[in-house]
């Protein structure tokens, strides 16, 4: 630890507490981005060991730096989960919402934006289904407050009722529950991808009753689950 | 703590290190009895604190007993889990297995079965879920292991076969995968039980859809949705 952090903190800078702009002996990185891979390296820690299990030494251990250089970027811990919402989760639940504003009322039409979402957001966020896990989905996560004020305000709501209105009118089956119908949007898309770890060993390394399960399957798969359930169309 | 040890272990059978069969002052509680109540003690700090930060001292003290009686009863902390395994968990996946077993090789009636299966063993075993969660789903979960090798034991993959050889036949739709099909069923199931929490607090407490989400409303709901999709039938 010591030995990275004299390779990247020289000479005035270290003593400053200042990164400098060049380290000798290392890719150059200016704050930025030591920023940035100082908010993977906790995501990593995070999402494998929860964010209270995690402190600011073990964060610096996954990144290779001292614990005085994470302290110098991010304060505390409090201010480094703020930093890891505000920075990488906010985004990604922005970018579904934003998606399902893209859709007008059309309740199909929402839920095929909700499945395209949690796709690509998942392709870029891969960290998110793990961290969802365990500090929303696990009792006492550190997120979970956060995702109701927070990340997703109103929106399972503005979907529920946007259900609820397309049933009124007959277009979606008088026996689904529109709340219920969020629930399960949830379990088709991002429980799937938290869970990729365990299904992948049982059922596809395991069995062999079809090609590898990728991307393009798996909204297929889950697009029309949706639209028909298993029935043969 | 010691209180309570003295309370219900009396004289000569604290010093004997065996519980005896009438506690002075509580109800009667016999080693089966005491047993029992100290599963249910471990299984709560389980599903809030996960296995691997709880402490025989913390089944204790929820429990209201001493560490010397967890103790007594179980040995350490690992056999302290594989009771947990053999006594509790085990007996319920058997009966998810069970209620499979029983239909026949239609895979309509197979995912009926399931989702009834998943229905009532949530509703007898109401802390499976959220163990379930921190324990199989987190990275790191201790009984992930113990669910491909002792929990369910080709149960997955059977269902994946059999969900296969009813679309050969055409029987299921032909943009499933029928791998996928099985993590659809927990992603519908189990996963609702153990989000609902979160998704009673947003969708059921914070809007008005329609009435309370009870067992037989979930039932339908998740059948409908299977059958069916989204679809007005």
């Amino acid at each position: 630890m010591t030995t990275n952090a004299r390779r990247t903190i020289s000479g005035k800078a270290a003593r400053s507490g200042k990164p400098s702009r060049r380290a000798p002996g290392r890719p150059s990185a200016d704050g930025a981005d030591r920023r940035a891979e100082l908010l993977d390296a906790a995501i990593s820690c995070f999402a494998r060991d929860g964010i209270a299990a995690t402190s600011l030494r073990a964060v610096a251990r996954q990144a290779g730096v001292t614990p005085a250089m994470v302290h110098y970027y991010f304060g505390d811990k409090a201010q480094l989960q703020q930093a890891l919402v505000a920075e990488r989760v906010l985004p990604a639940t922005q970018q579904i919402g934003a998606r399902l504003a893209a859709v007008g009322d059309d309740a199909g039409a929402a839920i095929a934006a909700f499945v395209h979402a949690i796709d690509e957001v998942v392709a870029r966020h891969p960290w998110l289904p793990a961290l969802w896990v365990r500090e929303v989905l696990c009792e006492g996560g550190a997120l979970r407050e956060v995702l109701f004020g927070q990340l997703l305000p109103g929106l399972p709501e503005a979907m529920a009722r946007r259900f609820a209105a397309a049933q009124r009118l007959g277009r979606i089956g008088a026996d689904l529950d529109p709340r219920l119908l969020v629930v399960s949007l949830v379990g088709l898309t991002l429980f799937p991808a938290a869970s990729a770890p365990i299904w992948k060993r049982a059922l596809v390394d395991g069995i062999d009753t079809g090609p590898p399960v990728d991307r393009a399957r798996m909204l297929r798969h889950t697009l029309s689950l949706l639209a028909h359930g298993i029935g043969a169309q």
